[in-house]
């Protein structure tokens, strides 16, 4: 079976899930557009993360933080100084790499795994010729000196562009829940462990993206920041690791295509006691969905510091006073809705030498979760009748053209869960029939009770 | 009753709906963020809003359009040429004005109510000095020279900051909209009329932004474009407006608080040939919510001529060519949720000298739609589970601490629409006292009937 990144692509843009952005311009490096159905996968995706992560929990709340914040923010977090990453040109061919990439493909072609983000760059240069770096693009071996190049999107606020009114596109939604650790446990009045979770746009000017919708400069992130008390962060960074995972088969992603790395000692941040990566095998190789890391009392300590604010926090019950742990799971929205129209999408062989491509999700994650088809245009009228009662409830599709046949295929290739046919017979006896896109098993029901036929189908 | 933006912004702040953006750093001029209440309402807003523009309808569909786009898109849509506003400085006390707001607020303490926009810069000066216009800061009348200010925000996208690589922040969600038209007609193969629907964030660089949510310079849109055949615009105009004054008055919104106000000839943009403003009476004065505009064809037509794309549409039955027009209902989504904020607000006098604050949100727009509150913590384990239950459905919160009275005022505050009192005889009876927040009439019923009785409130 051919689960290749190209006829993803191409499904995804000619069936309206994912369209080049400012195509009509020639498009803008590495932008995406989510067509009809794109936006209702990845609206279902988020909210099945908000069922579960804030609606579903006696721990969570949510919050949405605006994407223009005070500078002071980033210069806390770190962001000013250090996100940065290591960047290099081509003297002869002008084009333009992150150094720690070509350093760690030019070993892997050696046969060594080596990891060099975060060394000083004189060193990295020097590792640089150790392992004869060549330029990807036209081979030579002639490069600028290294520079770090900071990956925040800068703009002005105000009427002048000067560095006074320089701020920042967020680069992460998770300062946006630390420098609101206090309004929300106050207002909300929550005892630790509780935790605060956001989902929204960030930005990245990042060198090189790439891969569809897995590394683009704008995305948006779905993160939760758990407070708990220290000395309890571990137990509660391996209950997130679980709930994370569980929160992704539960959702019918299949185990196979996953993986659960835990950070070594030498890989983990220096302010974190513990980090793993939920990866997902994609057409192009393993990539990282989720990272779950115990981040100690380092996020509210640094912005203690910057602000002058105290975040410590007193037990109303024992009255012990401290600045609580945290525990991050952060998960990019439009990567994990990748990992799903991935691990959904199947050529099929059937009887006959026929096939059919289709698109396996969840019905909590189809775009449409039912298509009415009148069996003759004569029906259209009954049909539509169906149609507009059902979609009171859920996204339903209609579609009239063309043979039966013809349409359940398309509504397989869109990953629609149920066709429901109306016939002839349904004028007369008030019943449908209604095919599962998965075994194409059909069934014969009351109109009546299809409703909570497919509502059951939804949970999860 | 006081129904004073003091008063709700203060409710907003301590309940945990919205809060300063960036409080702990000063604060960043006029930036908000969305509380745990605050996301919820909103997040309702945006649903209730998506329920009836695209999924319930027969004509539309969705999209999500990148923020980034390409930098001709903005030449197209005439936003890099006319996107601006006219802006003076006092030369005394250095403040920053829009002189078109200057011109009209002079003018209408005169009596007199004039508008200004569009004039050019030399007339608009005149008109200045006419109606004898001071600096609302210092009251002096020595001003600069008017000029234009481009309200986009710029950013650079890539490693240099050249003007090669200088991009917007999106203006405006419609643009996504337009560029996509064939892309999505095509993946969906729709029929005129039909529209395309988009929630998005938005950034204008106002130079006076204000009122606390109502103007910001970080915004979110809800906007639909609904292309229909030229010369049925009109029909449709009328179509759209009712609608949107229908959907907020579904939810509740009060009639006596909104308005709508067509635009007279003269104050129609060139290309508009019907546009309707839908407004609402705020605290602070009546402020626009919607504009429905009907644009012709000429959003589709400046891409054509700027792309080189055919935006052409041929009719499948009866092979009529034409570009289709276009009617545009857009709305702020901070701003309707802040509307349905002060309209639910409400200062009730009680019996014995008692009053309460109550926000009489549609339980639909409620951020809890139920709180579960055991009568005594002895309760607290079987109450729990009623919550676990409930919270599968719904958002529902938990509560407590204190008398019961204390716990019904607080959600009275918080517009939760129903209380779940769990007592004594529920441990027996297995019933539970539900208390309606508008009434505060209380019915004693199964608990196995609570999750239909309160989902049948939310309908609407």
């Amino acid at each position: 079976m051919a689960k290749s990144m190209e006829n993803i692509v191409s499904l995804a843009k000619h069936r309206g899930f994912v369209f080049p952005g400012s195509e009509i311009y020639g498009g803008l490096a590495n932008t995406w557009d989510y067509g009809p159905l794109g936006v209702e996968l990845k609206n279902n995706v988020k909210k099945a993360w908000w069922k579960k992560f804030v609606q579903e929990s006696q721990y969570n709340v949510g919050l949405d933080a605006a994407i223009l914040m005070n500078p002071k923010t980033w210069v806390a977090s770190g962001h000013v100084g250090n996100f940065n990453d290591p960047m290099v040109d081509c003297k002869k061919c002008k084009s333009r790499h992150r150094a720690d990439k070509l350093i760690e493909d030019a070993a892997l072609a050696q046969g060594q795994e080596i990891i060099v983000d975060g060394l000083p760059l004189d060193k990295m240069a020097e590792v640089m010729s150790e392992y004869d770096v060549k330029c990807p693009d036209c081979g030579e071996q002639d490069f600028t000196e290294i520079r770090q190049f900071n990956l925040m999107f800068k703009t002005f606020q105000g009427v002048t562009e000067s560095s006074t009114n320089e701020i920042f596109l967020r680069p992460e939604t998770a300062q946006g829940i630390f420098v609101n650790f206090k309004n929300v446990q106050r207002s909300m009045r929550k005892r630790t462990p509780f935790g605060i979770a956001q989902v929204g746009k960030s930005f990245r000017n990042e060198i090189t993206p790439g891969n569809f919708t897995f590394r683009t400069r704008e995305f948006e992130q779905m993160e939760l920041e758990f407070f708990c008390k220290p000395g309890t962060e571990l137990e509660w960074h391996a209950y997130w690791k679980d709930f994370c995972k569980n929160w992704l088969l539960n959702l019918s992603m299949s185990e196979s295509s996953m993986r659960l790395r835990d950070h070594a000692d030498d890989e983990l941040s220096h302010y974190s006691n513990a980090t793993t990566d939920i990866e997902f095998q994609f057409p192009f190789g393993w990539g990282e969905l989720w990272g779950v890391a115990s981040r100690t009392d380092f996020d509210l300590k640094r912005h203690m510091e910057h602000s002058g604010e105290d975040f410590t926090y007193i037990d109303p019950v024992t009255n012990e006073r401290y600045v609580p742990y945290c525990i991050e799971p952060s998960l990019g929205a439009d990567r994990v809705t990748l990992a799903f129209l991935c691990d959904a999408y199947d050529e099929e062989e059937l009887e006959n030498d026929d096939k059919r491509t289709v698109l396996r999700f969840h019905p909590a994650l189809a775009p449409f979760k039912a298509a009415v088809l009148p069996l003759s245009k004569k029906l259209a009228e009954q049909a539509n009748d169906v149609w507009a009662d059902l979609r009171k409830e859920f996204p339903v599709d209609y579609d009239e053209s063309q043979s039966i046949g013809k349409r359940y295929r398309r509504q397989d290739e869109i990953g629609t869960p149920f066709c429901i046919t109306y016939d002839f017979d349904s004028v007369e006896d008030g019943q449908v029939t209604v095919r599962h896109r998965d075994s194409m098993e059909q069934v014969r029901m009351p109109i009546a009770d299809v409703k909570a036929y497919i509502a059951k189908h939804l949970e999860f």
